[in-house]
């Protein structure tokens, strides 16, 4: 068994630790930059490797559509494929399928639903979710989860948790068979995979804690709490990480999936969790928003015609070390690719090195004063939005 | 007086050379990426220095328009504002009054045009085209040249080449008085700018030798051929530059404006020139077509939908180190902005590796015997086109 989570520190609530996996440790809590199809949009492998990007996730619909997992299977898995030799999640394409896919429905068996590329017809069980991700051979798959539309009433939140569990408990019988060797046709290309359970229960404590509990039963290597950060408020989600988290093993890592914000990031850590992914520092970078010290920046704005400092002045990424605001905001308006990647490059650097200044003040007992201080610097500047 | 350029090989007509700029040396034969916003479409200044790119093109008409060279001169100039440290050369940007603006039209006094972005109307003169690249602060200005619509008859051509002389000589004039600090309101960032003439004449030697003996009478630091590439046989265009090359000054840089494919890069180095722009392997690349030894590969073939190779088995750049042809067709299929970036990435390194191999030849007496054996490489493999 290649994976293993070890906590090396604490402060209150926070945790830090070492996830290994088969393809390399990673230092928690830690941020992975989202590579949907295969690649983080704009900033190549090797950028990645540079910025210190110990861990990406990626996108099991996406790569299911194209170019498929059966040929990323006989292209030798996931890691092979994308030229990327350090630690892999995927999800396990739920997410996508409730909010991509045309046309789908739910039933007990799974969900079904048509590829946005082309209409043609799909199921999605938690065996077949499980059976992909084997053949991507990420180091963590994700089980597939319903993912409810909102708003919900109690009771349909409670049923959607129960299913979740159900198919839960599916996965974790298919993970263990493809484990064993025991799935025919497909390609297990990781044999090291672990495999995480989500949590859900929308914003209901006590479905919150009944599913953390249930989730553990079934027994996995980590955790994730899922169905946050969709469109609740801020409070709601820390109380809900705050009642959820203390549930879920201590010894085993802990995933908020989909966040967040550098501050959602810096408020689930003293809460307990371990593991982040998110598109903001990414899409936000191609849009124009850069994540800096003292807030957001919005690279287009005419203020930063002539403004020739660089985004962010406490920043060492490459962008701010060699250019300015005023060629940024020029390649922005220009519509050039370089924006794109000169911003993100940014952007994974703030979040990289925001998750590396968290895990320092932890195992320096100094968690809560970088977490007032990174707040205050956040608001020390009007934000551009 | 910064400029300076010595030959310091010879095997036949191909030249290998030394040419000094104020922002360093470059050594010739060499290509220039061109980088028409001030940004090389797909590829960071770090990927650029990281391929030993020495010199880079870079487009007046585009910076003049947006931001404006006015804010680049404020700004320090093109090379602080592009973060670019390494020789640029700017073009005059005729070509792009001519190719790309609304409504021009053109007498004795210049070019009148639209903004291709905003319709705003502007006058592009001898003298405005010198001043907009002395506030870019390039280290070789283009002077401003007619650049004719084809095809067009001999007496066109020799009326159109008659203005592109009388032309020149009012840019130097302009580009004397700049540099002797008589041109009020200009803001000269590169004190050291050298100026090259171009020659024209269109596919006729006759008035390709009369415009070379003109423009070289008016003075320049280095002597451009334009007007070639735009439509011609390639054997025209050789013998062309076969006939120009000799009557520009042995002593002086030369520069085939726009050229070209690998075959015509290397059948230009035997006929003497020094320098080359294109916009082929930047946007060859972004199209999805590799140039590689072999020829060029269309990357979205179905036929690369599994092979496990690299692009260019004989290549060492990142991409072919990296990655298999396979994950390139499907980064090109799902529209990823990696595609532009690492398509970008091996041509431009095909390119200026073909440029050292073609010095080095140079250097060893071997130029024939590379010339041969490159075109057989090119032709070794059945072209994707």
């Amino acid at each position: 068994m290649s994976f293993d989570f070890q906590v090396t520190a604490r402060d209150g609530a926070a945790r830090r630790g070492v996830m290994r996996t088969a393809h390399g440790a990673i230092d928690t809590p830690a941020f992975m930059p989202v590579g949907t199809q295969g690649a983080v949009k704009g900033v190549t492998q090797r950028d990645l490797e540079l910025l210190g990007a110990e861990i990406l996730l990626s996108n099991t619909y996406h790569l299911y559509l194209r170019p498929g997992d059966d040929l990323i299977a006989r292209q030798g898995g996931l890691h092979r494929f994308a030229g990327w030799t350090r630690p892999i999640l995927t999800d396990s394409g739920g997410y996508q399928v409730f909010s991509l896919a045309a046309r789908r429905t739910i039933d007990e068996q799974g969900a079904h639903f048509r590829s946005h590329h082309d209409g043609s017809a799909h199921l999605r069980t938690p065996e077949k979710a499980a059976d992909i991700q084997a053949q991507l051979g990420s180091d963590v798959a994700m089980v597939l989860d319903e993912c409810l539309a909102l708003p919900a009433e109690p009771g349909d939140v409670r049923a959607s948790m129960e299913r979740t569990l159900r198919w839960a408990a599916r996965a974790r019988d298919r993970f263990l068979a493809l484990r064993a060797g025991e799935a025919p046709g497909v390609i297990v290309t990781n044999p090291g995979q672990a495999q995480f359970g989500i949590v859900q229960g929308g914003v209901y404590p006590d479905l919150r804690e009944e599913s953390a509990a249930e989730t553990v039963k079934v027994g996995f290597e980590g955790y994730a709490i899922g169905g946050l950060s969709v469109g609740e408020a801020a409070d709601v989600m820390y109380d809900i990480v705050a009642r959820t988290a203390p549930c879920l093993p201590d010894d085993r890592p802990r995933y908020l999936m989909g966040v967040g914000t550098p501050s959602d990031i810096v408020e689930a850590v003293a809460r307990g969790i371990d593991l982040f992914d998110c598109v903001l520092p990414t899409r936000n970078a191609r849009n124009g928003q850069l994540f800096t010290s003292q807030g957001r920046l919005n690279i287009g704005n005419a203020r930063y015609a002539e403004d020739n400092g660089p985004p962010d002045p406490a920043c060492t990424c490459y962008t701010c070390r060699t250019f300015s605001r005023a060629y940024l905001r020029h390649l922005f308006l220009a519509r050039e690719i370089n924006s794109a990647t000169l911003n993100t490059l940014h952007n994974l650097h703030f979040y990289l090195d925001t998750l590396s200044r968290i895990r320092e003040s932890v195992s320096f007992g100094r968690f809560e004063s970088f977490r007032v201080a990174f707040h205050q610097g956040l608001s020390s500047q009007p934000h551009d939005s």
